[in-house]
């Protein structure tokens, strides 16, 4: 498997991890000083990945209202060392959509090679600022 | 110099250009087929250099206000032929950081490396969303 759809896989994974709210699996591939800027605050972002695992149960109890978390587009760019990834997402409720068909998450992945396996160090997850 | 230190040096000078509002210089090390997710809509971003530049003109008008651009922490993860790099930014007229002092501009940037030299591929620009 080439690095390209090695990422793939890793980014596919994950998100499927975190549509199904599986903690475990959404960590595993993530290094311990990630530096995460989420959609809400903090403006700092969230460093570390304790600071990261907390930010997900709160959005997994969201997703249960009825949430997608869909890639609809992704792009990777794979060196030898280090890699990056961008993605567009389907990410709301049906209401959202309704109100507000064509907007998406949109998410940038920083990652580098760790003894031959490829970890995340850098999320950034976003939405259009619309005001 | 090293890798990390021409890309921190690329994007600082990227920054000042920004602030300076002198656009040939935004532009010289970007690649035109860059994807930028800017704060405003599109929700797909910007795609190619052509719609990434006509984004910066209405920036400068409203930075003509008294507005900032300034980086206050930056970090870079260079590869052999791959890097990115995220920052905070100070980005805001007086009266915004008046309201909301900690407010900063998430900024991750991917890039790769042609012919020798840095090039910027991508760029994502946010701020969190607090409602």
């Amino acid at each position: 498997m080439t690095d390209e759809a090695a990422i793939r896989e890793l980014i596919t994974d994950w998100a499927a991890a975190v549509h199904a709210g599986d903690l475990d699996s959404v960590l595993a591939d993530h290094d311990s000083d990630i530096v995460m800027f989420d959609v809400p605050p903090p403006y700092r972002g969230l460093r570390g990945i304790h600071e990261y695992r907390d930010a997900w149960p709160p959005f997994f109890d969201w997703q249960r209202q009825g949430a997608e978390f869909e890639i609809v587009e992704l792009d990777v760019t794979a060196g030898a060392d280090v890699a990056f990834a961008w993605a567009l997402l389907r990410c709301g409720k049906q209401e959202d959509f309704e109100a507000n068909p064509d907007s998406r998450l949109r998410l940038t992945i920083g990652l580098l090679r760790r003894d031959g396996r490829w970890v995340v160090t850098h999320e950034h997850h976003s939405f259009c600022s619309t005001d």
